[in-house]
């Protein structure tokens, strides 16, 4: 058994938005923002601002705060207006050139754009634009829609903005700043977040409130699915240019993408996944001494089933604070023992008792065997798994980065083969049904479900153009298999 | 309100030891030993190996995980036998050359020292040996166990550490590697932790049992307090040099200092933690609404208030994960909200609720009010903070890091004025009966207490001879005064 | 009088190209020949090969030796196609965005282009591109190049490459790679140079022949003036798609840019620079005791100079060998003196001697006086300054960096005003005949010059769309005007 | 053949000193003198200052440009009082522990030390002094003087200064700084030079004259051999605290170490090497068509050379500008062509001609094989050799980085056997007369010879305690025997 990061195998949210119109410390807010945002993309930021006579970049690889806390950073960022974005990426296409916000030298002026999502039919139009002779410069489905606006027979942005995310399909929650004003879009269904607030008169977006509570910044509403806002000088003005749709929020926000401590569609994320272990308690209870959350993302489900099921909650598993580099291991085979470095049993708590180990999801379900190992290695005499979200059976498309389908345990096994492949004494999910209800619903709507629930459910809100049958789908990226340049 | 390390006002401890005898991977399970004592000092760590043919050092700023995890630094530390040491240390006295283990070369071969603790008499003894020729490189006091070592005149490795030890005043737990023998010392009052383990059938030495969970070693026993263990190819020797006394261990140990998932001296950190929450619920308990811990240190104390209460237990606080460089500011002084990088209230858990804030002691109490404050921005009605610790009413001079006295809030105030000053609705403090009571002994014995409370209870168990008196006392550091060198 | 950099105050030449099809180790030919060529552009280099399937580019800012040097570097740039460019540019424009090789990801496949030179109508067509749709990464004109391949109806390479070079005017010396050919290119007027070599059976370009000197490569002959070759698996093809001109190939070239020991356009650039030193001595003779150069650059025409006038060759001035960063100066303002960091005066050469100061030309004049200066303080009696090359009184346009036209000292003086602002006792310059005569011709035709000559003499062979009146005149850059990105 | 770098096979320098009194700016002047020293010692630097109450030191590896030209390390070193130090070092003693000033804090005070030169019994001291409990943390001969110092029984820093240097054997220019004072000695032989500057009314000492001329400082003297100069606040005093010798200044200096600018013990460095180069016409002339010098130290000697010879000077060998990093090599075994990266044949120089090849010496005899073969390649129809001084057939232990002496060329073949090695038609050296001759001598007085020729003659003018017998002789480092440490 060798060393498990808790956090390897699971589902990944790619990117975090932030933009502020007005503020002289625009960049300063923009880099404190994606900071409150970095679970949401931790591999590249970049932050774009504007001065009233130029543009100005800063994209670096690595956390937010490993390069835009630096007064050095910020100082190259001058302006009132900025946008910034995180991003998480699947390998292979990891470079500087594919970091947002991306910028364009239009003839009508500059425009800076940034999105969190994923475009379903980004290749399509690609080609389409290639054979024109546009020339791309990354692998990013931003960038499409940067060409779609750059080649806009239309004379306005808002105009050429419109025309461009009436050619895509997707999920997009988007950025764009110009010369004069700083929009914000929602796709038509909502799919990702993207919040409105307040700080110092000043009007700012994000991913999440969270990036508004770390500067202080009020909340003042979600940005509403297929709405278009338009902040500039003269104050902030709302646009429906989508024919009206039903909403499909990501549910998997609630489970594991957001921050607890932020507000989501109007609900707190804390008491979300309480809700979900209380869900949990009464739809698979365990006979058992001690309930024991996996760190970090387990806790509040496992607090939540605690309440519900009257068993004292303890921390089994200790999680370490100085994570980092992996490691180089002893070279000794003759002894199974993994080594332990992010995480470690707490032996006082496990010897001898029956556990209730509850976490968010199960992926490819590696790092649960050794989880459930480990707890069992301290002396556990009985484990029983429980998990706050339905078995995660398929990918996304929407801006989460999923293993491919064949890879997730859930497709290809039942839940009773499950248990016997982690090695717990019993295995139980919460019900579609009782998510929808720990979030405020009645249940699911199956005929038109209030979520997109399309990982647990198959069930995707949008045409998937570029999305080829099999397995091992993944989106497209045509330069990339030409072109890697080091940057 | 500026932004709050949660961590910035606590006593720290300054060092963790690691060592091991006869393994290939002598210097891999050092790093491993080392990451895992991290929390001891993280400011700087070194390791020291020999293979048969020549003793080799890697000494490091910084975390053992930016510099120990990588093969090339392990390469260069080949060899069955090795030591390691993790710093942390008071500022201007920082430097490569203070970073131990320390190695001399003897007329009688090579000898290498770290420890963890304080000599109380380290300058009286620097000087005598200066004016004998002696030529000091750093400012620490293992330097001069080490010379006191080297003009020794016994023969035999073992006299000349015994001779040394004699001289010496005050804490340490000490390790030493020469070319044939690892040892292991604890000085007579057993003030620091050292404890036994062995691996793959080879002994090692560490400050604490979770380094050897890391790894998968076996914990065999505690080094006794006054005991030398010497290990060589012929197994391991325990030799008792010094007269016998009372052992006075740490007791803060149990407070703050060690790993929750730590064995110390036969107890379950984290069980004496929960108990400690349980005796401050009975001593001083409060009518509230919910439980919440100041992350992370006050989590296990807050979990057993809520046990012994009833009270709900939650997370009124979220800890970023993301933390490390600060970031500048935004210039605005209109507005008083500070930036909240490193934590964030959760309003949900906090608007309109008594709360009981639990954490494991307060030094300056900086922190304690921004904390309190950031609370009750989030809506609490009241804020009732309950401490897992008697009053820090004094400095330790046994190797750990604590301010001049003068700077301690408990030395300057009574608990009501502490309890204005923090701006809490009520305040309470476990007492040093209730705290002895928590690690299992019937009470504090005043006439011959069971365990070193000097920061507690001003009294110490050994002569002070370097430290004058005056509240801004610190240890004296003779080359600092007239020599910096950037190494 | 502060310290001098004797290269600082000369024009320089902005770009070297470099490009070989068909051997196993073409990048790391082209790094050799890009370090063979680094005197052509010391600011960034970058390369791009091919390998069969995929297009790997490196670029970066710094000297060819700080990163083409490693394994790791070179390992990343597989295949047996390679092109390399070295880069100048003035400040302001210095980005990582700016380095070539570009590449574009066509309809028809992927292409690469660099080139050395400058497009006079870069600007204009860049407009035009961008109302189209076309989006713009650099401030380079070798960007529009691509953009105008990218836009072509054509189908073929070769058309779509002709096209483009149709519509461009100025000087360029253009490579191009695509998945089956290497294509080398010269202006009209073979303003810039370009060489054919042959190494193990392979065709190579390059600016210079010292390129393929360094590698043990064979010179085959210049590209001609306006021949497009292209270089495929089936052997070298030679077109001619322009109207046939009369050549104006840089004749600053011999004078300064190109290495010493390269061969250019047939003739050797140590013998075209011995042979203006002896032009220098017949035209403008001096009466004096010793000849000495100021190094490295004068150092040929000075031999020359020493031959033909049998005066003493002598090094009166010492340069070191090391260069680098500037030191921060004593703060000591009661004395004149400057800090001579990058050479040193030569008492015992020097004191009490008639001195003729050999140099190849003076731009600004600033680093003539403190050398004149430096000379006299070592007790030189006379100075008498002799200039290896027509006074420079006017900009470049076709890819050298010249200081705005009312910087130029030639610009603004007469040459008896500047032997007195230099602070010599008699100032001479060879002739524009003289200097076509050390090259090879009788003398310069002035109704159809051999040579392009107008920094000497204001007469430019192309028109300079883009290039307003002015004495301040630069390339206009778009892009640069409103953006600044840090990549 | 494989590229030669033309100073990797010359003997080496070892060190360089500059010390400063009274000064504001001390730090920064000794910076920019060490900067001129860099040729004496290129491995790493260190500068140490004292500013009225502290000692500062700095030390890095590499170049001094590298690091001291930077404020933020000068900031690091106030004060008026700074000596410095370059070295040079064999392979496997590289480390920062043994970079020079070394420092010890006495009971009289702090003292640092840095030297030029070799001591021959280091090793015999050394063991005696470890024998009584000093530690050493170096495998410098620098860390026995302080030892010395440290352990004496004098109370006054120049009577413990004097006590410890009639202890030591070998050659040294010897710079020591102490709270009121800066001390410089020169051994008795006075076979390393010193020399006395001033400067804005503040006495320097530095190891040549051009430390001085960089900064403006005034050439004084040069220190007489076993003199002691003791600077204060009193200005200057001179000690001669060793028995009277005739001096035995090290030859070499003139050929090789010194910079050409420098003027050594009275005469310019040169005019001693182009007088060399006349001595050589004379004894070994050669019918010939041009003289070409091997670049950089073979210049003035054939210059001297030509002049005598009355045949032409021509630069026939090329040196890069851009040398460093060494490239990876095309892998490409079918040719036998170099690759040129440090220099390259000037084929219009040498085709068809019978050339005069000067170099200042031959060590291994590696590069100049390389060279005569590349000089071959490009057409030379003759290549005569002349060397610049005699055939160096011996080591030097007296601060001179020389192979071990059965790698020397000279000391295993006649010129005869050397001339086919080296694969020239003829091969020339000067004789020890001629060079003698060449420096204002009449010719070497065999009895008492003027100069330390070791190299040349074998004969040492000082005992050579630590040297035992054989061709591989080094001096003994004890500690690195068994310690290596990375700092």
């Amino acid at each position: 058994m060798s060393d498990a990061d808790l956090t390897a195998d699971k589902f990944r949210e790619e990117c975090g938005v932030f933009g502020v119109f007005g503020h002289p410390d625009a960049a300063k807010l923009t880099a404190l923002g994606l900071h409150a945002l970095q679970h949401r993309g931790q591999e590249a930021a970049g932050i774009l601002s504007y001065d009233g006579e130029h543009f100005h970049a800063e994209r670096r690889m690595g956390l937010v705060g490993d390069h835009f806390s630096r007064e050095s950073v910020i100082n190259r960022l001058p302006g009132k207006m900025a946008i910034g974005h995180n991003r998480y990426s699947t390998s292979g296409e990891t470079a500087l050139r594919n970091v947002q916000p991306f910028f364009a030298d239009l003839s009508i002026g500059g425009i800076a754009v940034a999105h969190n999502g994923n475009l379903t039919n980004a290749t399509s139009l690609r080609d389409r634009l290639v054979d024109k002779g546009s020339i791309f410069h990354s692998t990013s489905d931003t960038e499409t829609i940067v060409h779609l606006v750059a080649t806009s027979g239309f004379t306005s942005v808002n105009d050429r903005i419109i025309e461009a995310l009436h050619q895509v399909e997707g999920a997009y929650s988007l950025l764009a700043l110009t010369k004069k004003k700083l929009v914000g879009v929602r796709d038509p269904l909502g799919v990702r977040p993207l919040v409105l607030g307040i700080y110092d008169g000043c009007y700012m977006l994000a991913s999440e409130t969270c990036a508004f509570d770390i500067i202080g910044a009020q909340f003042v509403r979600d940005v509403e699915p297929g709405e278009m806002v338009v902040i500039n000088e003269d104050g902030i003005t709302s646009l429906h240019p989508f024919p009206k749709q039903r909403s499909r929020f990501c549910v998997f926000e609630y489970v594991y993408f957001a921050r607890p401590d932020s507000m989501v569609e109007g609900f707190s994320v804390t008491d979300a996944r309480e809700a979900i272990g209380r869900e949990l308690a009464r739809e698979v209870p365990a006979d058992a001494d001690v309930v024991v959350p996996v760190p970090d993302s387990g806790v509040p489900a496992a607090l939540g089933f605690a309440q519900e099921s009257g068993l004292p909650f303890k921390f089994g598993i200790i999680r370490s604070h100085y994570v980092g580099r992996t490691f180089i291991q002893p070279t000794d085979h003759t002894r199974q023992a993994g080594v332990r470095m992010k995480h470690n049993a707490n032996r006082a708590v496990l010897d001898g008792k029956r556990i209730v180990l509850v976490d968010d999801s199960i992926v490819r379900g590696t790092t649960s065997m050794k989880i459930v190992q480990m707890v069992r290695d301290a002396g556990a005499k009985e484990v029983h798994m429980r998990i706050a979200s339905p078995p995660t059976k398929d990918c996304c498309y929407y801006g989460v980065n999923t293993p491919e389908r064949k890879k997730l345990l859930a497709a290809r096994h039942s839940v009773d083969e499950m248990a016997k492949i982690i090695g717990v004494d019993s295995l139980g999910y919460v019900s579609l049904d009782g998510l929808y209800r720990a979030v405020g619903k009645d249940g699911r709507n199956n005929a038109q479900p209030q979520f997109c629930d399309g990982c647990f459910s198959g069930e995707y809100p949008t045409s998937l153009t570029d999305i080829s049958g099999g397995d091992d789908r993944r989106q497209l990226s045509l330069l990339s298999e030409q072109y890697n340049a080091a940057e």
